[in-house]
């Protein structure tokens, strides 16, 4: 059912079919980069399996494979780009870019943007602004396939959201999640197995919460964080629709059921609100409330004390970023696996692209 | 088994109180509103109920009447103050007040403080962006009695998030929410009507979810936003280190375990990280990001949207901040309701500090 990869073998397949589309070598090499973080990590759902979407949207006219990425408005701490219809995996690293150089000035840096498409996980683009010595934040919206709490519109995307937070001698704090009780990715396994859902992460298409992951096809939904109202999915639907909000009314892209699908055989909504996908970013040097030292040596301390806190038999206390982080080290070593139906998908879109398969 | 009380009874009796423990007339004034919002509010829990509360920390010498709030380091976006041991209800209205004066000059503004103590409802100092055309947010941490993901230990508050957002023609949207499954003041009510919590609210003492509210007093915890592992408490989780992190690993507050409890019969915490609780807000002016007017005029749409959704027979789409809107509506009119034993408990704390008795 799996086979193995090398990184470099996937990464020089990436890399020549953003070049079969068009790409400049720099934006591929990026666009691969972000890509494949994702399969590192173990988010196999937005790695390597989702290179023949980003193909279709290109082919379906709705990706810029050489977007002029621009800054349109901006104040000291905050701006908005302009992405020029270009794929986020690209768009994305140059708006925390101007993120991060705005908090060098003025302590933090934050930028919305607008014209932009699907950008890989997260956690990337937060984590770029470790390298800075600063706190990094990465929000975006997304197709639409969440209902708000009584709804049964779907008006707000998985909307994830992705805190990167350096220590000092411990490794980064790295929330990166979905602001629904489960993330898309999982359904997907689920069907695959020909399980049913748990309790909490679907409604139907009455807006009663149902385990049919069928749900999804039928005019059901994904609830948000915290599934029901006694449960709290009220504080899920707040998350996603902040995220929304911040992502486009922000910057001026898409919001709410306007979000255009990240899947190019569903129509474009019409009457748009805006241009494209959005997302925002943060940036926050960690000496910008007190001594970066100081800040680093506490937040040892804060993810010593959670990681040998007393837990649960058989279970231990885990610090946001470490199952991401061991996955990394032991991808990056042993190989990515992939499962042959996606190996399949991908040496179909190499054929037809005129790239070398994978063997 | 309720008494109704018109605004201005309550608030003179709050300031008097306050005045006689020693605030200043300014302190007394501002601390009588905050704290009264949460009345007007519907959140009963944060309101009146806790005057003599605030008055026993006092007695125990863990508030200072006459607080000096001083920025204490800063950059062109961002300050962390030192509330000086002071009531938040106090400290809080500055530290916001110095994010909005940094977000008129630099697009936004950040402040962390420490050495603070409960600062009421969290809305309450978010929704002070709202006048200047500003979006505002709030955060706190609060005594640990949440559970992280797996763990036995209470090492995390109730710590919650409060944004506020301006529209054009429509009321703003204000999220203010606990980042755990249920509000603490939920179980107080639980408890009177002695019944049991639902599933996902709490754990006991070996980190089983149970029903059984007694748990909180047994060595049991409070759960994240999402319950359990399947159903995203990782995420509740991650949100509530969040708050944890910003307001007291930026500012040199006290975090996790160690944050001092609000209820002064528990004694305080052994080898300090920190001063007092840390709180942390954020100021970004709505035109940031693009003019104000188109800002305003997408999120009276997108309020729209949400509010006209398709819902749930019986149900509608609510917009964050409605419902305390229009309890706050009428409360201003009708008075606010006290339950007897708030009565009393207020009554008994008037008569110790020599001020005329509520009738």
């Amino acid at each position: 059912m799996l086979q193995v990869f090398p990184y470099h073998i996937l990464q020089n397949f990436s890399q020549k079919v953003f070049l079969a589309i068009g790409f400049s070598e720099k934006d591929a090499t990026l666009a691969t980069k972000v890509l494949l973080k994702a399969d590192l990590r173990g988010i196999d759902s937005h790695g390597i399996a989702r290179l023949s979407g980003y193909v279709r949207l290109w082919e379906a006219k709705r990706l810029n494979a050489n977007p002029k990425v621009e800054k349109v408005y901006e104040t000291p701490s905050t701006a908005t780009m302009d992405g020029d219809a270009g794929v986020g995996l690209v768009v994305a690293p140059q708006a925390m870019q101007v993120a991060i150089e705005k908090a060098k000035n003025c302590g933090t840096g934050w930028v919305s943007v607008k014209n932009s498409n699907h950008f890989g996980i997260a956690g990337y683009h937060a984590m770029m602004a470790l390298e800075e010595d600063m706190i990094g934040i990465a929000l975006t919206n997304a197709s639409p396939i969440v209902a708000p709490t009584y709804s049964i519109d779907k008006l707000l995307g998985t909307n994830p959201i992705a805190v990167a937070i350096p220590a000092l001698l411990e490794p980064a704090f790295v929330a990166d999640f979905a602001t629904t009780t489960a993330a898309n990715g999982k359904f997907e396994i689920l069907e695959r197995k020909g399980e049913d859902a748990p309790w909490g992460w679907l409604q139907d298409e009455t807006g009663q919460i149902t385990t049919d992951t069928q749900a999804r096809k039928k005019g059901g939904a994904l609830l948000p964080l915290g599934s029901d109202y006694e449960h709290g999915s009220h504080k899920g639907y707040c998350l996603g629709a902040i995220v929304d909000i911040f992502s486009a009314v922000f910057s001026g892209a898409n919001y709410a059921s306007w979000v255009p699908p990240f899947v190019s055989y569903l129509p474009m909504p019409e009457n748009p609100v805006g241009e494209g996908i959005g997302h925002f970013f943060g940036a926050i040097r960690v000496d910008a409330f007190r001594p970066a030292e100081d800040f680093k040596k506490h937040m040892d301390n804060w993810i010593n004390t959670f990681r040998n806190a007393k837990a649960v038999e058989g279970k231990k206390v885990i610090i946001p970023g470490d199952p991401e982080r061991f996955y990394e080290a032991e991808r990056m070593e042993d190989g990515i696996p992939l499962m042959n139906a996606v190996v399949e998908d991908l040496n179909k879109l190499a054929e037809k692209l005129g790239v070398e398969k994978l063997t």
